[in-house]
């Protein structure tokens, strides 16, 4: 195989990440201490009181990154083996930005009830669950379920992280722009886990309209093709009643968030409204590409390192688990998610300019200031144990 | 709680290990090589290839320490969260002692059949499975079941761990006492985990007459209170057709072995023949006291650390695995755990006396030769990949 000649591969020999004690073990008294007979003392404590668990073991800074490599970056069904890299590149990224411990878990099973029973089996080892790469609409029951029957953070990365970022990037994208989001008028390209959370998140934060878009175009409730999801979609969304495909849509929208790995054509984007804000999230293809988008466009963004205004998952999960797990939280509220959107699009609040939205994913401020504002929240919302 | 005041407790504030990457994260290539989108070649070469995920991830050198915290040391059946310390700790010496990555999984079921699926599960994601702390009978079905259906190794180190060392110690005290193996009168009280494999292994190793006790006495094939296990080794143990309790079988033995956490009577030791050996392993009280042992025996050990001969498994897992990982091994063999057995019982061949029959368990000899025996037998069983 001649691609193996791409430096991705040799970064990859042997992984790419490891475990290590954090206690010594170079004497019998270590030994002692760390195993038996003094571990048994520790052992019974918690036994006993078994909130101890989080001070006593790596359950306090550990989170489980679950996949069954259904839904993979944009590669698709790969199953859980092709999608341990993934898992490992997730992993490092918690513990490289958030001092977060994680570790990754490839199910090999795509069942809904079973991956809900493994991962609820799994969870005593944990201080949270980060679910990621998970096929729609099966992610949104997993991720549900997982938060109403355990009592530590379940957060889907590919929705919420996803959605926190464009938040942050459209909030950031409308004070360069001296617009309001409440008068803005949001198209979602996209109707998976991203498009979903995305639509949520921007209703939360008070943005005036959202329309979403799939496949098949505008979702509204007269469509008889929905799942139940996004029936609940139609409820929420599409205050106008448009129906017709995602050109019908953008006639005159503010905003274009693609979330769907599909392509737009610069016809559809050109009939935007005037200084419009277009964010083509697709990976690695934008959605429509940076060049043509900009002639539209009064804002840019893409996923991709390689251009402006990147929106990276990277710049949420990690401060959000180092967050929730510092505060003891038992779950990630709406108001955590948008507490975490506020820290981010802070972080260069007096550094905006068109081509500069959001931070770096390098930027070292932005996980603490996540951290803190998540933190604060959940003792605010008083959903710590 | 005024026993937090133990050492042992400082030593576990925020648990006993960590994850870290071992690649570079500090420049947009870095992840761009580590994570998208360098890291979907990687994916993809995977999909095209499973075994790759042996080369490019840490499955090539990481295992699972999976518990369901039914049996945890001589605390008995304290749950998932209380066994996390004992699991950390395992983890730990398994990167300690054979540079194995090894992350801990506690499960919150206790039901064989949800075991086995759920492990099945994870399977992906680990080049290895240790079985730990699980009660018996559950632990020989669950291991058994594994074994056949995954072609990675599983190991339960309650028992085999145990046997492996007791069985390098036993060929060390016949050295030194100048006995030949198939003459000796072994007698096992314990026929739980570590009793059955200890008697398994000893019979592969050509002992000549093993005789097995439970808490109901001597285990022979006209009891008809027996598990199917206990039934199985009725068949192959007590050549003589003996009956009765512990005493009865101890009368002239050459060894005891005691892995049932009760005790043993000082009179029934006295009468065992002159020139005994007494591994009472029993943790932290062995079954009879050393002081009391060695008025009757000319070898005693135990699984303590503060007296002479101690038994500890941590001489084997983590070079069984590493050679096990090292090999590509798809199984251990009864073969593999005789060679980990003989390297551990040569590395102390040219130093033997009485009270030193087995290394220590800080040697850093052992793991190295373990790994080199293991992966040595791997091979020429033809169990590699």
């Amino acid at each position: 195989m001649s691609f193996v000649e791409h430096p991705a591969f040799d970064r990859h020999v042997g992984g790419k990440m490891a475990v290590s004690s954090t206690v010594p073990l170079a004497t019998r008294e270590d030994l002692s201490l760390a195993y038996t007979p003094g571990v048994a003392l520790v052992c019974e404590a918690i036994a006993e009181k078994p909130e101890l668990v989080h001070k006593y073991t790596w359950v306090g800074h550990t989170v489980a990154v679950v996949t069954d490599g259904s839904a993979v970056l944009g590669l698709g069904n790969i199953g859980p083996k092709a999608a341990l890299p993934v898992m490992e590149g997730k992993a490092i990224l918690f513990k490289g930005f958030g001092g977060v411990d994680a570790v990754p878990i490839c199910l090999d099973t795509q069942d809904t009830e079973e991956i809900i029973r493994i991962v609820k089996a799994l969870a005593p080892g944990f201080g949270g669950i980060n679910l990621e790469d998970i096929s729609a609409p099966r992610c949104f029951e997993i991720e549900q379920r997982l938060i109403e029957e355990l009592d530590i953070p379940v957060f889907h990365d590919d929705q919420h992280g996803t959605a926190v970022v464009v938040l942050a990037a459209l909030k950031n994208a409308a004070l360069v722009l001296e617009r309001k989001l409440g008068d803005l008028k949001v198209v979602i390209s996209g109707a998976g886990a991203a498009g979903v959370a995305v639509s949520k998140i921007l209703l939360a934060a008070g943005i005036g309209d959202v329309v979403v878009a799939d496949s098949r175009g505008i979702i509204h409730s007269g469509r008889e093709d929905l799942t139940s999801v996004k029936a609940a979609l139609a409820e929420v969304t599409n205050r106008g009643g448009l129906i017709g495909g995602i050109g019908d849509a953008l006639d005159g929208a503010d905003v274009l968030i693609g979330v769907s790995g599909g392509t737009i054509d610069e016809e559809f984007v050109s009939k935007m409204a005037p200084g419009a804000m277009v964010f083509a999230l697709a990976n690695p293809t934008p959605e429509v590409h940076p060049s043509v988008a900009s002639r539209y466009a009064a804002i840019v963004a893409t996923g991709r390192s390689d251009f402006p205004n990147q929106i990276n998952n990277v710049l949420a999960f990690p401060g959000i688990f180092r967050g929730a797990l510092d505060a003891g939280a038992t779950r990630i509220t709406e108001g955590m998610k948008l507490a975490a959107a506020n820290a981010i699009a802070e972080v260069v609040a007096g550094e905006l300019r068109p081509d500069a939205i959001v931070p770096s994913p390098l930027d070292p401020r932005v996980a603490p200031a996540v951290s803190a504002a998540v933190a604060a929240a959940a003792i605010s919302e008083h959903v710590t144990r």
